[in-house]
Parts: C-alpha cells; structure tokens; sequence
C-alpha cells in the first residue's frame, strides 16, 4: 500500500522489465493482465474469483458505464470499487475507443464526440473533459487519456491528424486531471504503424507529462507481426521510469511477445469472452470444447492447471456443460482462462527476477507446440 | 456417515417431523430442500457454492441426463457424483414426469412410454426397469420408482387409471431395482385430490415396501388450498418410519405448509429458475430486482441474510446486473435463493427441535405480511 500512485523497476532482462506499481488500494505486480469489468463485472465471474486468479487490477468500461449505470449514478453509491465490491485498483480507459467501434451516428469535432448510445438511441457527448470526469466519478486508480484510434489499415494522413488531435486532447485530459493524489493519469501513445508519427506523438506525451504511458493503437487489425514491429521500438520512446501499458492485448503469445519487447500492463476480453464460446487457453494451446473428441475423455482440461474447473472437472463434463448450454461452462472455462492468463504473467517475472526470460520463452512456445494432448 | 439407507425420527411437533437419513455418502437432515440440478449442474452455482447454502442432497433428473450425456456414458465417466463433483447424496427422479412434460410423440402403454427427444427427435423408451437401470447407472443414492401423473384437473376416472399402473409400475421398478445395500428406492403415491385413490395408492405402495414414500401428483396446477388439502391426510398414509417426499414443491409458503403436514423433503427448481429472472425470495416476500425501484438503492437485498448477494453488493448493483444481462445476476441471486431456502429448513428443523413450530410458522407469515422494504 501506499499514499501515492508510485512505479517502481526492480529488474529488466534484455527489454523485459518486473516492477510493482504501488497504489492506495494496493499493489500491482508488472507485467500485469488486467481482466476486464466491461459493465462493472469481470462476466461469469464473482469478484473474489477473480482475485483468486492472481489478479491484481481490473479494467472497467467508461463508454459501458457512462451508459449503463451512469457515472453519476455509480458515484452515488460509492464509486465504482464499492459498487462491484473490488477493492483492488481499477485502471479505467477513456471512452474513446469504445465510441468508435460500438456507439452510433457519431460525430467527431475538435471539441470531442457526439454519438448516440448502442442501448437505447440517447445522445451523449465524450470530450476529454467529459471522459476524465466521469473516471472521477467511477473512482478508478488509473485513468486514461481521451483520444481517438483508427482501425489499421489507415492511410498515413488520416493516422497522423487523429494522432495529433489525440495529443491535444491528451494535453486537455491532463489538465481536466488536475492534481489528484493517490491517482495517476496515463498518455497514450498513437502513431499507427508510423515510426515518426509514434516519436513526435511519444515527445508530445512527454512534454505534458503523465503517470504512465500506453501503446494504443495497436491489436487494431493489423496482425502480431506489424504489432512487434512497432513494439521493437515504440516502448523504449516511453519514460522508463513510468509504467507501459499496451492496450487491448491480447492472445498468450501476443502477451508475451509485448513484454519481451518492455511492455509492463495488459488488458484483453480474450479469455472471458473465450470462457463463454467454449474456448480454453492451455499451456498446450487452445483447446475447443465444443469438439466432440472431449465427450468421452475423463482427463482434466489441463493436468497441470490448479483453477477450479481443472482440478474438480473432466474434459467430458466441461463439454456436457457447453453442449447444454449451462451457465456453470461459461463460469468454470472463464475461471481456467483468466487463472491461465495470470499463471503466464505469474512466469514471466519469475524468469526477469532470474534473468531467464529467453529460456522462459523458449519453453513457453516449445510446450505450445506441441498441441493439445492426443484423443483418448 | 452410515454403510446402508437409514431414517430416523427425531422429534415431531404437531404432524411436523425432525428426522436425519444416512447414507453412505452422507447425513441429510430433514426437513430438506433439494436444489434442482437437471443437466449435472445446478444451474449458475458451483457445487461448493450449493453446499455452502446448506443442501445436504440434490436431485438429479433421469430425463435430461438419459438424453444428455447418456446414462451409460455417466457411468463410464465414473457417476453422477464424479461427473458433476457433487460427493454429497443424490436423488434421482424416475423420468416419467418430464417424458410427459417434455417429450413429443409419446405413448404410452402397459409396458412404458416410447418419446421422442425434445433435443433431437431421437426415439427413446422408458419402463419401470430402464428407468431402474439407468438411476443405477448414474449411482444416484434415492431413486424414484418410475410412475405416470396426470396434470390437475383431471377427471376422477383418468385418475384411478394412471393411479392403477402407476402402482403396477412401482411394483415393477421394486423387483429391478433388486437390493442394494446403501441405495434407497422410494415409492410415489398417486390419486390427486381423490382421498380413497389416495388410500388405495398408499396400500399398493406399502404392500410392496420402500425405503421412502414420496406423495406424488401435486404441484400439477391444483393450487395450495387443493394441495395443502390433500396433505392433511396423505402423509400419514404413508410409514412413519420412513421419509416422506412431496415432489415439485415449491414456494417458501408452501413448503412451511407440507412441513407442517408431515413432509420430510422436497424439491424444486423454484429458486434456481428464479434467480435467473431477477426474483429473489426473503424473509418479507419476493423481491423483483428487475423493478426501476431499485435503480439508485444502496441497501442490501436483505440485511439480515448471510449470503454473498445481500453482504457484499447493493440492490442498485443488483439491479444493474440483471438489466446488463449479466451472469453475474444469475450467480448472486439464484445463490441468495438457494441460501433463503436453507435458512426456511434450517428454522424449521430448529424449531420442531424445540417444539416451537407453531410459533415460528407464526413469526414467518407475519414477516411475509409486512412486504419488501419502502423504496428509498
């Protein structure tokens, strides 16, 4: 615990890098996946469960929560933490992105975002003020920046002005901020596939200055190879005295690649929308439980796992359940993946601790290769 | 813990009755309520989670799970128990009311009834003894004897007939079901409201001898009045020294009802249903968390109730999730209701002990009159 939010590095091999992030409501051991609490639940998943897992901070929503509660609504009762009773820190984005890809009829101005909601046709308004607002009103530890992100592939020009309209609004988000002791503000670092455009957007980010600093515009369609080639170069422009967060990544390897390449925070739906599909992640690779050859096989999901749902459950069970289409396979498989998540990140500040991050990696991908285990 | 089935009789206040059964898989105190657990899985709860309300048993249904997995497939995996990691006992209903129910095409026929799947058309039969084979084949530690119960109002004629086999039918499932030490057979009594059919049934059944008598026929649309008046008589038709189950039962009036007549167990999926259409049950009445009421509450469900739902979140909370359609909704309130209904047979076993029913039956209706909590 501590009074202040405060990023400590303890230990870097090659680019990786373990550190803690201290916070009144605790720590959060880097590199950290950040489970996501779209609409103020981790989905199929009761809060204690998720701590469980060996989370240590969540992601909430402020595009789901502006709509549904309210943000206002949610300060009222208590903020966010209280309401969907998760003491731990939550980091909170900004609303941006979720404007772009799920409201309608949106209008996009200097000012900020007019739209109307996915729910029920209202019209709302973002703007980085707005946006920093309503995280005040959630209470989250960690906020984000308002800004703007193109799907890729984008043409050059169109990357570069919402680049800089995001830096704008990055400046704006910080003085909206204000002072706030005990809570930090991030930047997000947009710039596409440009490696230009991310320096001069890395240098606007710097010359306001923030608690933390994102990767955002990535994990946009643009495939794990152009990802990587961005992360070769775009952290190291970060501060390395502040925490690194890469936005909305992603599959096992996309996590690992990111911190192989200095990135200290993640955040993704993957495994808890995977949970509801019938998809788990294993140390072997994803396994589909909705495939027929598990409806016999009494062997666990994963022998080695310590989650609930391998410990106690068959594979023939786990698929029973999805085939009824029961709430338990949504609860048991969303368990394993984020406990699995958190195992990965779990291992690899071990291996930077040791400086074995390499044979780390090795071993990760070598078991991944050899796929799931043989039919019985 | 005990090698065989065995009931024994505690205490009785009124026709009320205090009493334990042992088996080998555990004591189940009674007055019990049995979770519903169709599909191997009581739906929205882990099993550790249905044990921590109070269930000392669950039932199991023959008709969904002959269909889903397969009975033969159960018992490969090693049981219903291995299956759904539920150590504790299980009580099996026969499938005869469910085919009814739920199939298409039935027909039925001295010999049994011949359906067609709801799931997949497939054609499939049950008789007294494959009703027997398969409550064996998933090892449940009570098994039902296999009957027909026609829905209420039914003509006296229509009664006495189904009554007539339905006792041929328990005489049939006695002999296949053999002797199995630690395994518990029960018989149903039929006649619906006709209290010489009733006899008669009652007759039938002791003559042929079970390890449990279940009153069987109500809860099919003839209404508390109709049903409580035939549980003035019914039960004590039935042995004393063995558990009496009234099957499909039901609301929390109800149930204080058929106690208080001479009831020993019950079932029914009342809580688990409704707690995934935002209707939770307390000590004031039914609540629907669905209702705007409940927008801006920041009281608990019900503040003097142990359960995860009402000690840790808000109705307001509550509320949010069940209009997000969350999953969460499911697990929190179909957990308070399960717990709720523990709390009903925990009281009344309390109270017989101390031969206060009367007055805790008392103390119960005049909570459920002073309604919910005024809206804030």
């Amino acid at each position: 615990m501590s009074a202040r939010f405060a990023f400590e590095l303890l230990a870097t091999d090659g680019a990786a890098r373990l550190g803690r992030i201290d916070t009144p409501r605790g720590t959060i051991r880097t590199p950290a996946f950040m489970p996501v609490g779209t609409a103020a639940t981790v989905k199929a998943m009761r809060p204690e469960s998720v701590a469980e897992t060996g989370a240590d901070v969540l992601l909430g929503n402020t595009y789901h929560l502006m709509l549904r509660p309210g943000a206002e609504r949610v300060a009222r009762l208590g903020g966010l933490h209280r309401f969907m009773n998760w003491e731990r820190p939550i980091l909170t984005d900004s609303g941006g992105f979720q404007v772009m890809s799920l409201a309608e009829l949106r209008q996009l101005t200097e000012r900020g975002v007019t739209f109307r909601s996915h729910l029920d046709g209202a019209r709302h308004e973002l703007t980085p003020e707005r946006s920093m607002e309503i995280q005040r009103l959630l209470g989250s530890d960690i906020a984000m920046a308002f800004d703007e992100c193109p799907a890729l592939p984008a043409d050059r020009r169109r990357i570069e002005e919402s680049m800089r309209l995001s830096m704008r609004w990055a400046a704006r988000s910080r003085e909206a901020f204000g002072d706030r002791p005990g809570h930090a503000l991030f930047g997000i670092q947009q710039g596409g596939l440009e490696r230009d455009l991310r320096e001069e957007s890395a240098e606007a980010l710097r010359s306001v200055g923030f608690d933390g600093y994102a990767v955002g515009g990535l994990a946009v369609g643009e495939g794990q190879a152009a990802m990587f080639g961005v992360l070769d170069y775009a952290p190291a422009m970060l501060p390395a005295d502040r925490p690194r967060y890469l936005m909305g990544v992603g599959k096992p390897d996309d996590i690992v690649g990111a911190v192989k390449r200095g990135i200290d925070m993640m955040d993704c739906v993957l495994p808890t929308r995977s949970g509801r599909t019938g998809q788990a992640f294993t140390r072997r690779g994803p396994v589909n439980l909705k495939n027929a050859r598990h409806r016999d096989d009494p062997r666990p999901l994963d022998e080695a796992c310590g989650c609930p749902a391998c410990r106690s459950y068959s594979r023939a069970y786990l698929h029973h359940l999805f085939r009824a289409g029961e709430i338990l396979s949504a609860m048991l498989l969303t368990w394993h993946n984020l406990h699995y998540f958190q195992e990965i990140m779990a291992g690899m500040r071990e291996a930077i601790a040791a400086a074995r991050f390499a044979e780390w990696e090795a071993a990760f991908h070598r078991q991944r290769a050899e796929g799931d285990i043989d039919p019985i």
